[in-house]
């Protein structure tokens, strides 16, 4: 019989230790309108409704998925925080917002204090890149429904952006070119396929293009495009015009995620080709004899973020940002018929 | 060889399937100030600064923790989104802040369209009975992470207080009075040692109290308190006083909760037998054989909620809500002793 809370598999002592060590990885990414410490029931920020007129808070939540998976299996907890956060931060950053703060999620098998570290200083770096503060997270020990090594990691953001400056697709016009965000790989998604296709004991190989391992290629970190997103409007609206839609490729892939971002009865027509696909997919797809929808429906196949533009704003755009590739445009679609086509 | 995503475990169709009835539900929530529907990339919300000057906004994530064993054994969803949902409304309460809007994440072993729903329907309930916005969410499929039928369900509020109305404890002074607000059981906490002591074979058991199985007692959802703090601050605002401290009794119990709203050197004394015990709390004790020290380092042994007023405003305080009681007193208490002394 369990007579204390920790012989049943709870440890608050190794919680606080967590704690303890978490509220120092998140101190880093304080700023003055950061009120409160990470232990309260709540977090604090201080809001400046100055800076966004008529605002409006755009929030996200998301998690890793199974990429942890990779994680977990070679020991490398560093960078699945980054992984959380930049996904997060791209999903507000397709609104026009300023990301301002952040809170994590992360459920546990076994807690282990130093693994928490890892874990939530990599959170706490990608915030700090971001300019966002780490305000709070939660660490649950859930013994009974993950395995000891096992764990979860979520998150959520809160960003702002003025009413005038909301990305909301009204601008988008068939004619407006499609623009490619290359990723570094896999990002957050599809790694329930991928490591069906490419098991543990594929990790170790190297990878095709040479250097690195397929675990490797596999831990790579979802890329932030809060850099590109702003010198991109930045550029635009230096030339009286703007961004008309972005899209995030994440789960659903490309169908399942540029639809949403624009008017009804538009879609976009995608050039295959127009853009270099890592080795990773490449792989994949060869491993697993993939076809090519199945491809586009479950990864980003090497594009993470997709940017509508003006035509005539087209080469400024590509000329803003380093590694951008025009990939498309965006077309008239018949009701009922696929809303991205690749030709 | 998986060759597709749902053959590897994760089926995008049923993720439509839920995410058009998990919309359904939070489209339930909605206020004018929600500008997004669920399935964007971000949850839009508008954000009035004129209604809270200088604003500070509070936010705070939590999960369920291993209550939800007990609702998947008992196939019993509907209550689940209710804790979720009610303990983050006190956690945001507890600085005096009002909740805005609210994001859940929910992770499952094999999505089932149904079972989502009848979850998230639970959260919104309660978001709406709060006045909180349901404005996003994230449903992952975690097949290799979970068993079929297990889920995780974590969620994030985010609420907002006027700077010169936060509850800080900065008022709090020796001699004032603690109040207890009663709690409906567990709340969410403790569940993984008090599965231990009442194992899913003693569910079906009538409680000692009567009526009720004790599986009904373990799924009690978690009460908020977010009515009880407006109306014990109108009271004391009215009197041209104050609550002086408010404790969301949770994980880490009385010792984890109350002395983090205390400003350093206070402490409180409380005074054993001045409220009532509900039965499952007595139930697991002897059922357990669980020392009373460990009794309220894990449970919050029906008190959900502590209230510090000064001693002045102590009856006035206990005649603004039904069901409080006067369970001790603000102490001054010397560095290294503990901060929570039951007499």
């Amino acid at each position: 019989m369990a007579r204390t809370y920790r012989e049943a598999g709870v440890d608050i002592q190794e919680a606080k230790r967590a704690v303890e060590r978490i509220a120092r990885a998140a101190a880093t990414t304080a700023t003055p309108a950061a009120l409160s410490t990470i232990g309260g029931f709540g977090g604090l920020f201080r809001f400046d409704p100055s800076t966004h007129p008529d605002p409006i808070l755009v929030s996200s939540t998301d998690n890793v998925g199974t990429k942890l998976k990779v994680a977990i299996a070679l020991g490398r907890h560093e960078t699945v925080g980054v992984d959380l956060v930049n996904q997060s931060v791209n999903d507000v950053a397709v609104t026009g917002a300023d990301p301002l703060f952040f809170l994590d999620y992360l459920a546990v098998g076994q807690l282990r204090a130093e693994v928490a570290e890892t874990i939530i200083a990599g959170v706490a770096n990608a915030c700090a890149a971001a300019g966002v503060v780490l305000i709070g997270g939660e660490t649950a020990q859930l013994p009974d429904v993950l395995r000891d090594d096992d764990y979860d990691l979520a998150g959520f953001l809160v960003g702002v952006v003025a009413r005038a400056d909301l990305i909301d697709g009204s601008r988008v016009r068939a004619g407006d070119v499609l623009i490619g965000l290359p990723s570094s790989g896999l990002h957050t998604n599809g790694y329930t396929l991928a490591r069906r296709v490419l098991p543990p004991e594929a990790w170790a190989e190297p990878m095709p293009d040479g250097g690195r391992t397929i675990g490797d290629a596999l831990l790579e970190p979802h890329r932030s495009y809060l850099d590109e997103v702003r010198l991109l409007r930045r550029a635009l609206r230096g030339r009286g015009s703007d961004i008309g839609a972005l899209a995030h490729i994440t789960g659903g892939g490309w169908e399942g995620n540029i639809p949403r971002t624009l008017p009804p009865g538009l879609g976009v027509e995608v050039e295959t080709g127009s853009w270099p696909v890592p080795a990773i997919f490449t792989l994949i797809q060869q491993r697993g004899d993939i076809a090519d929808d199945e491809m586009v429906a479950t990864f980003n196949v090497g594009i993470g973020m997709t940017v509508v533009v003006p035509a005539a704003d087209a080469d400024a755009a590509l000329d803003a940002i380093g590694d951008a590739c025009r990939i498309g445009r965006v077309v008239d679609v018949v009701e009922g018929e696929p809303r991205v086509r690749f030709t």
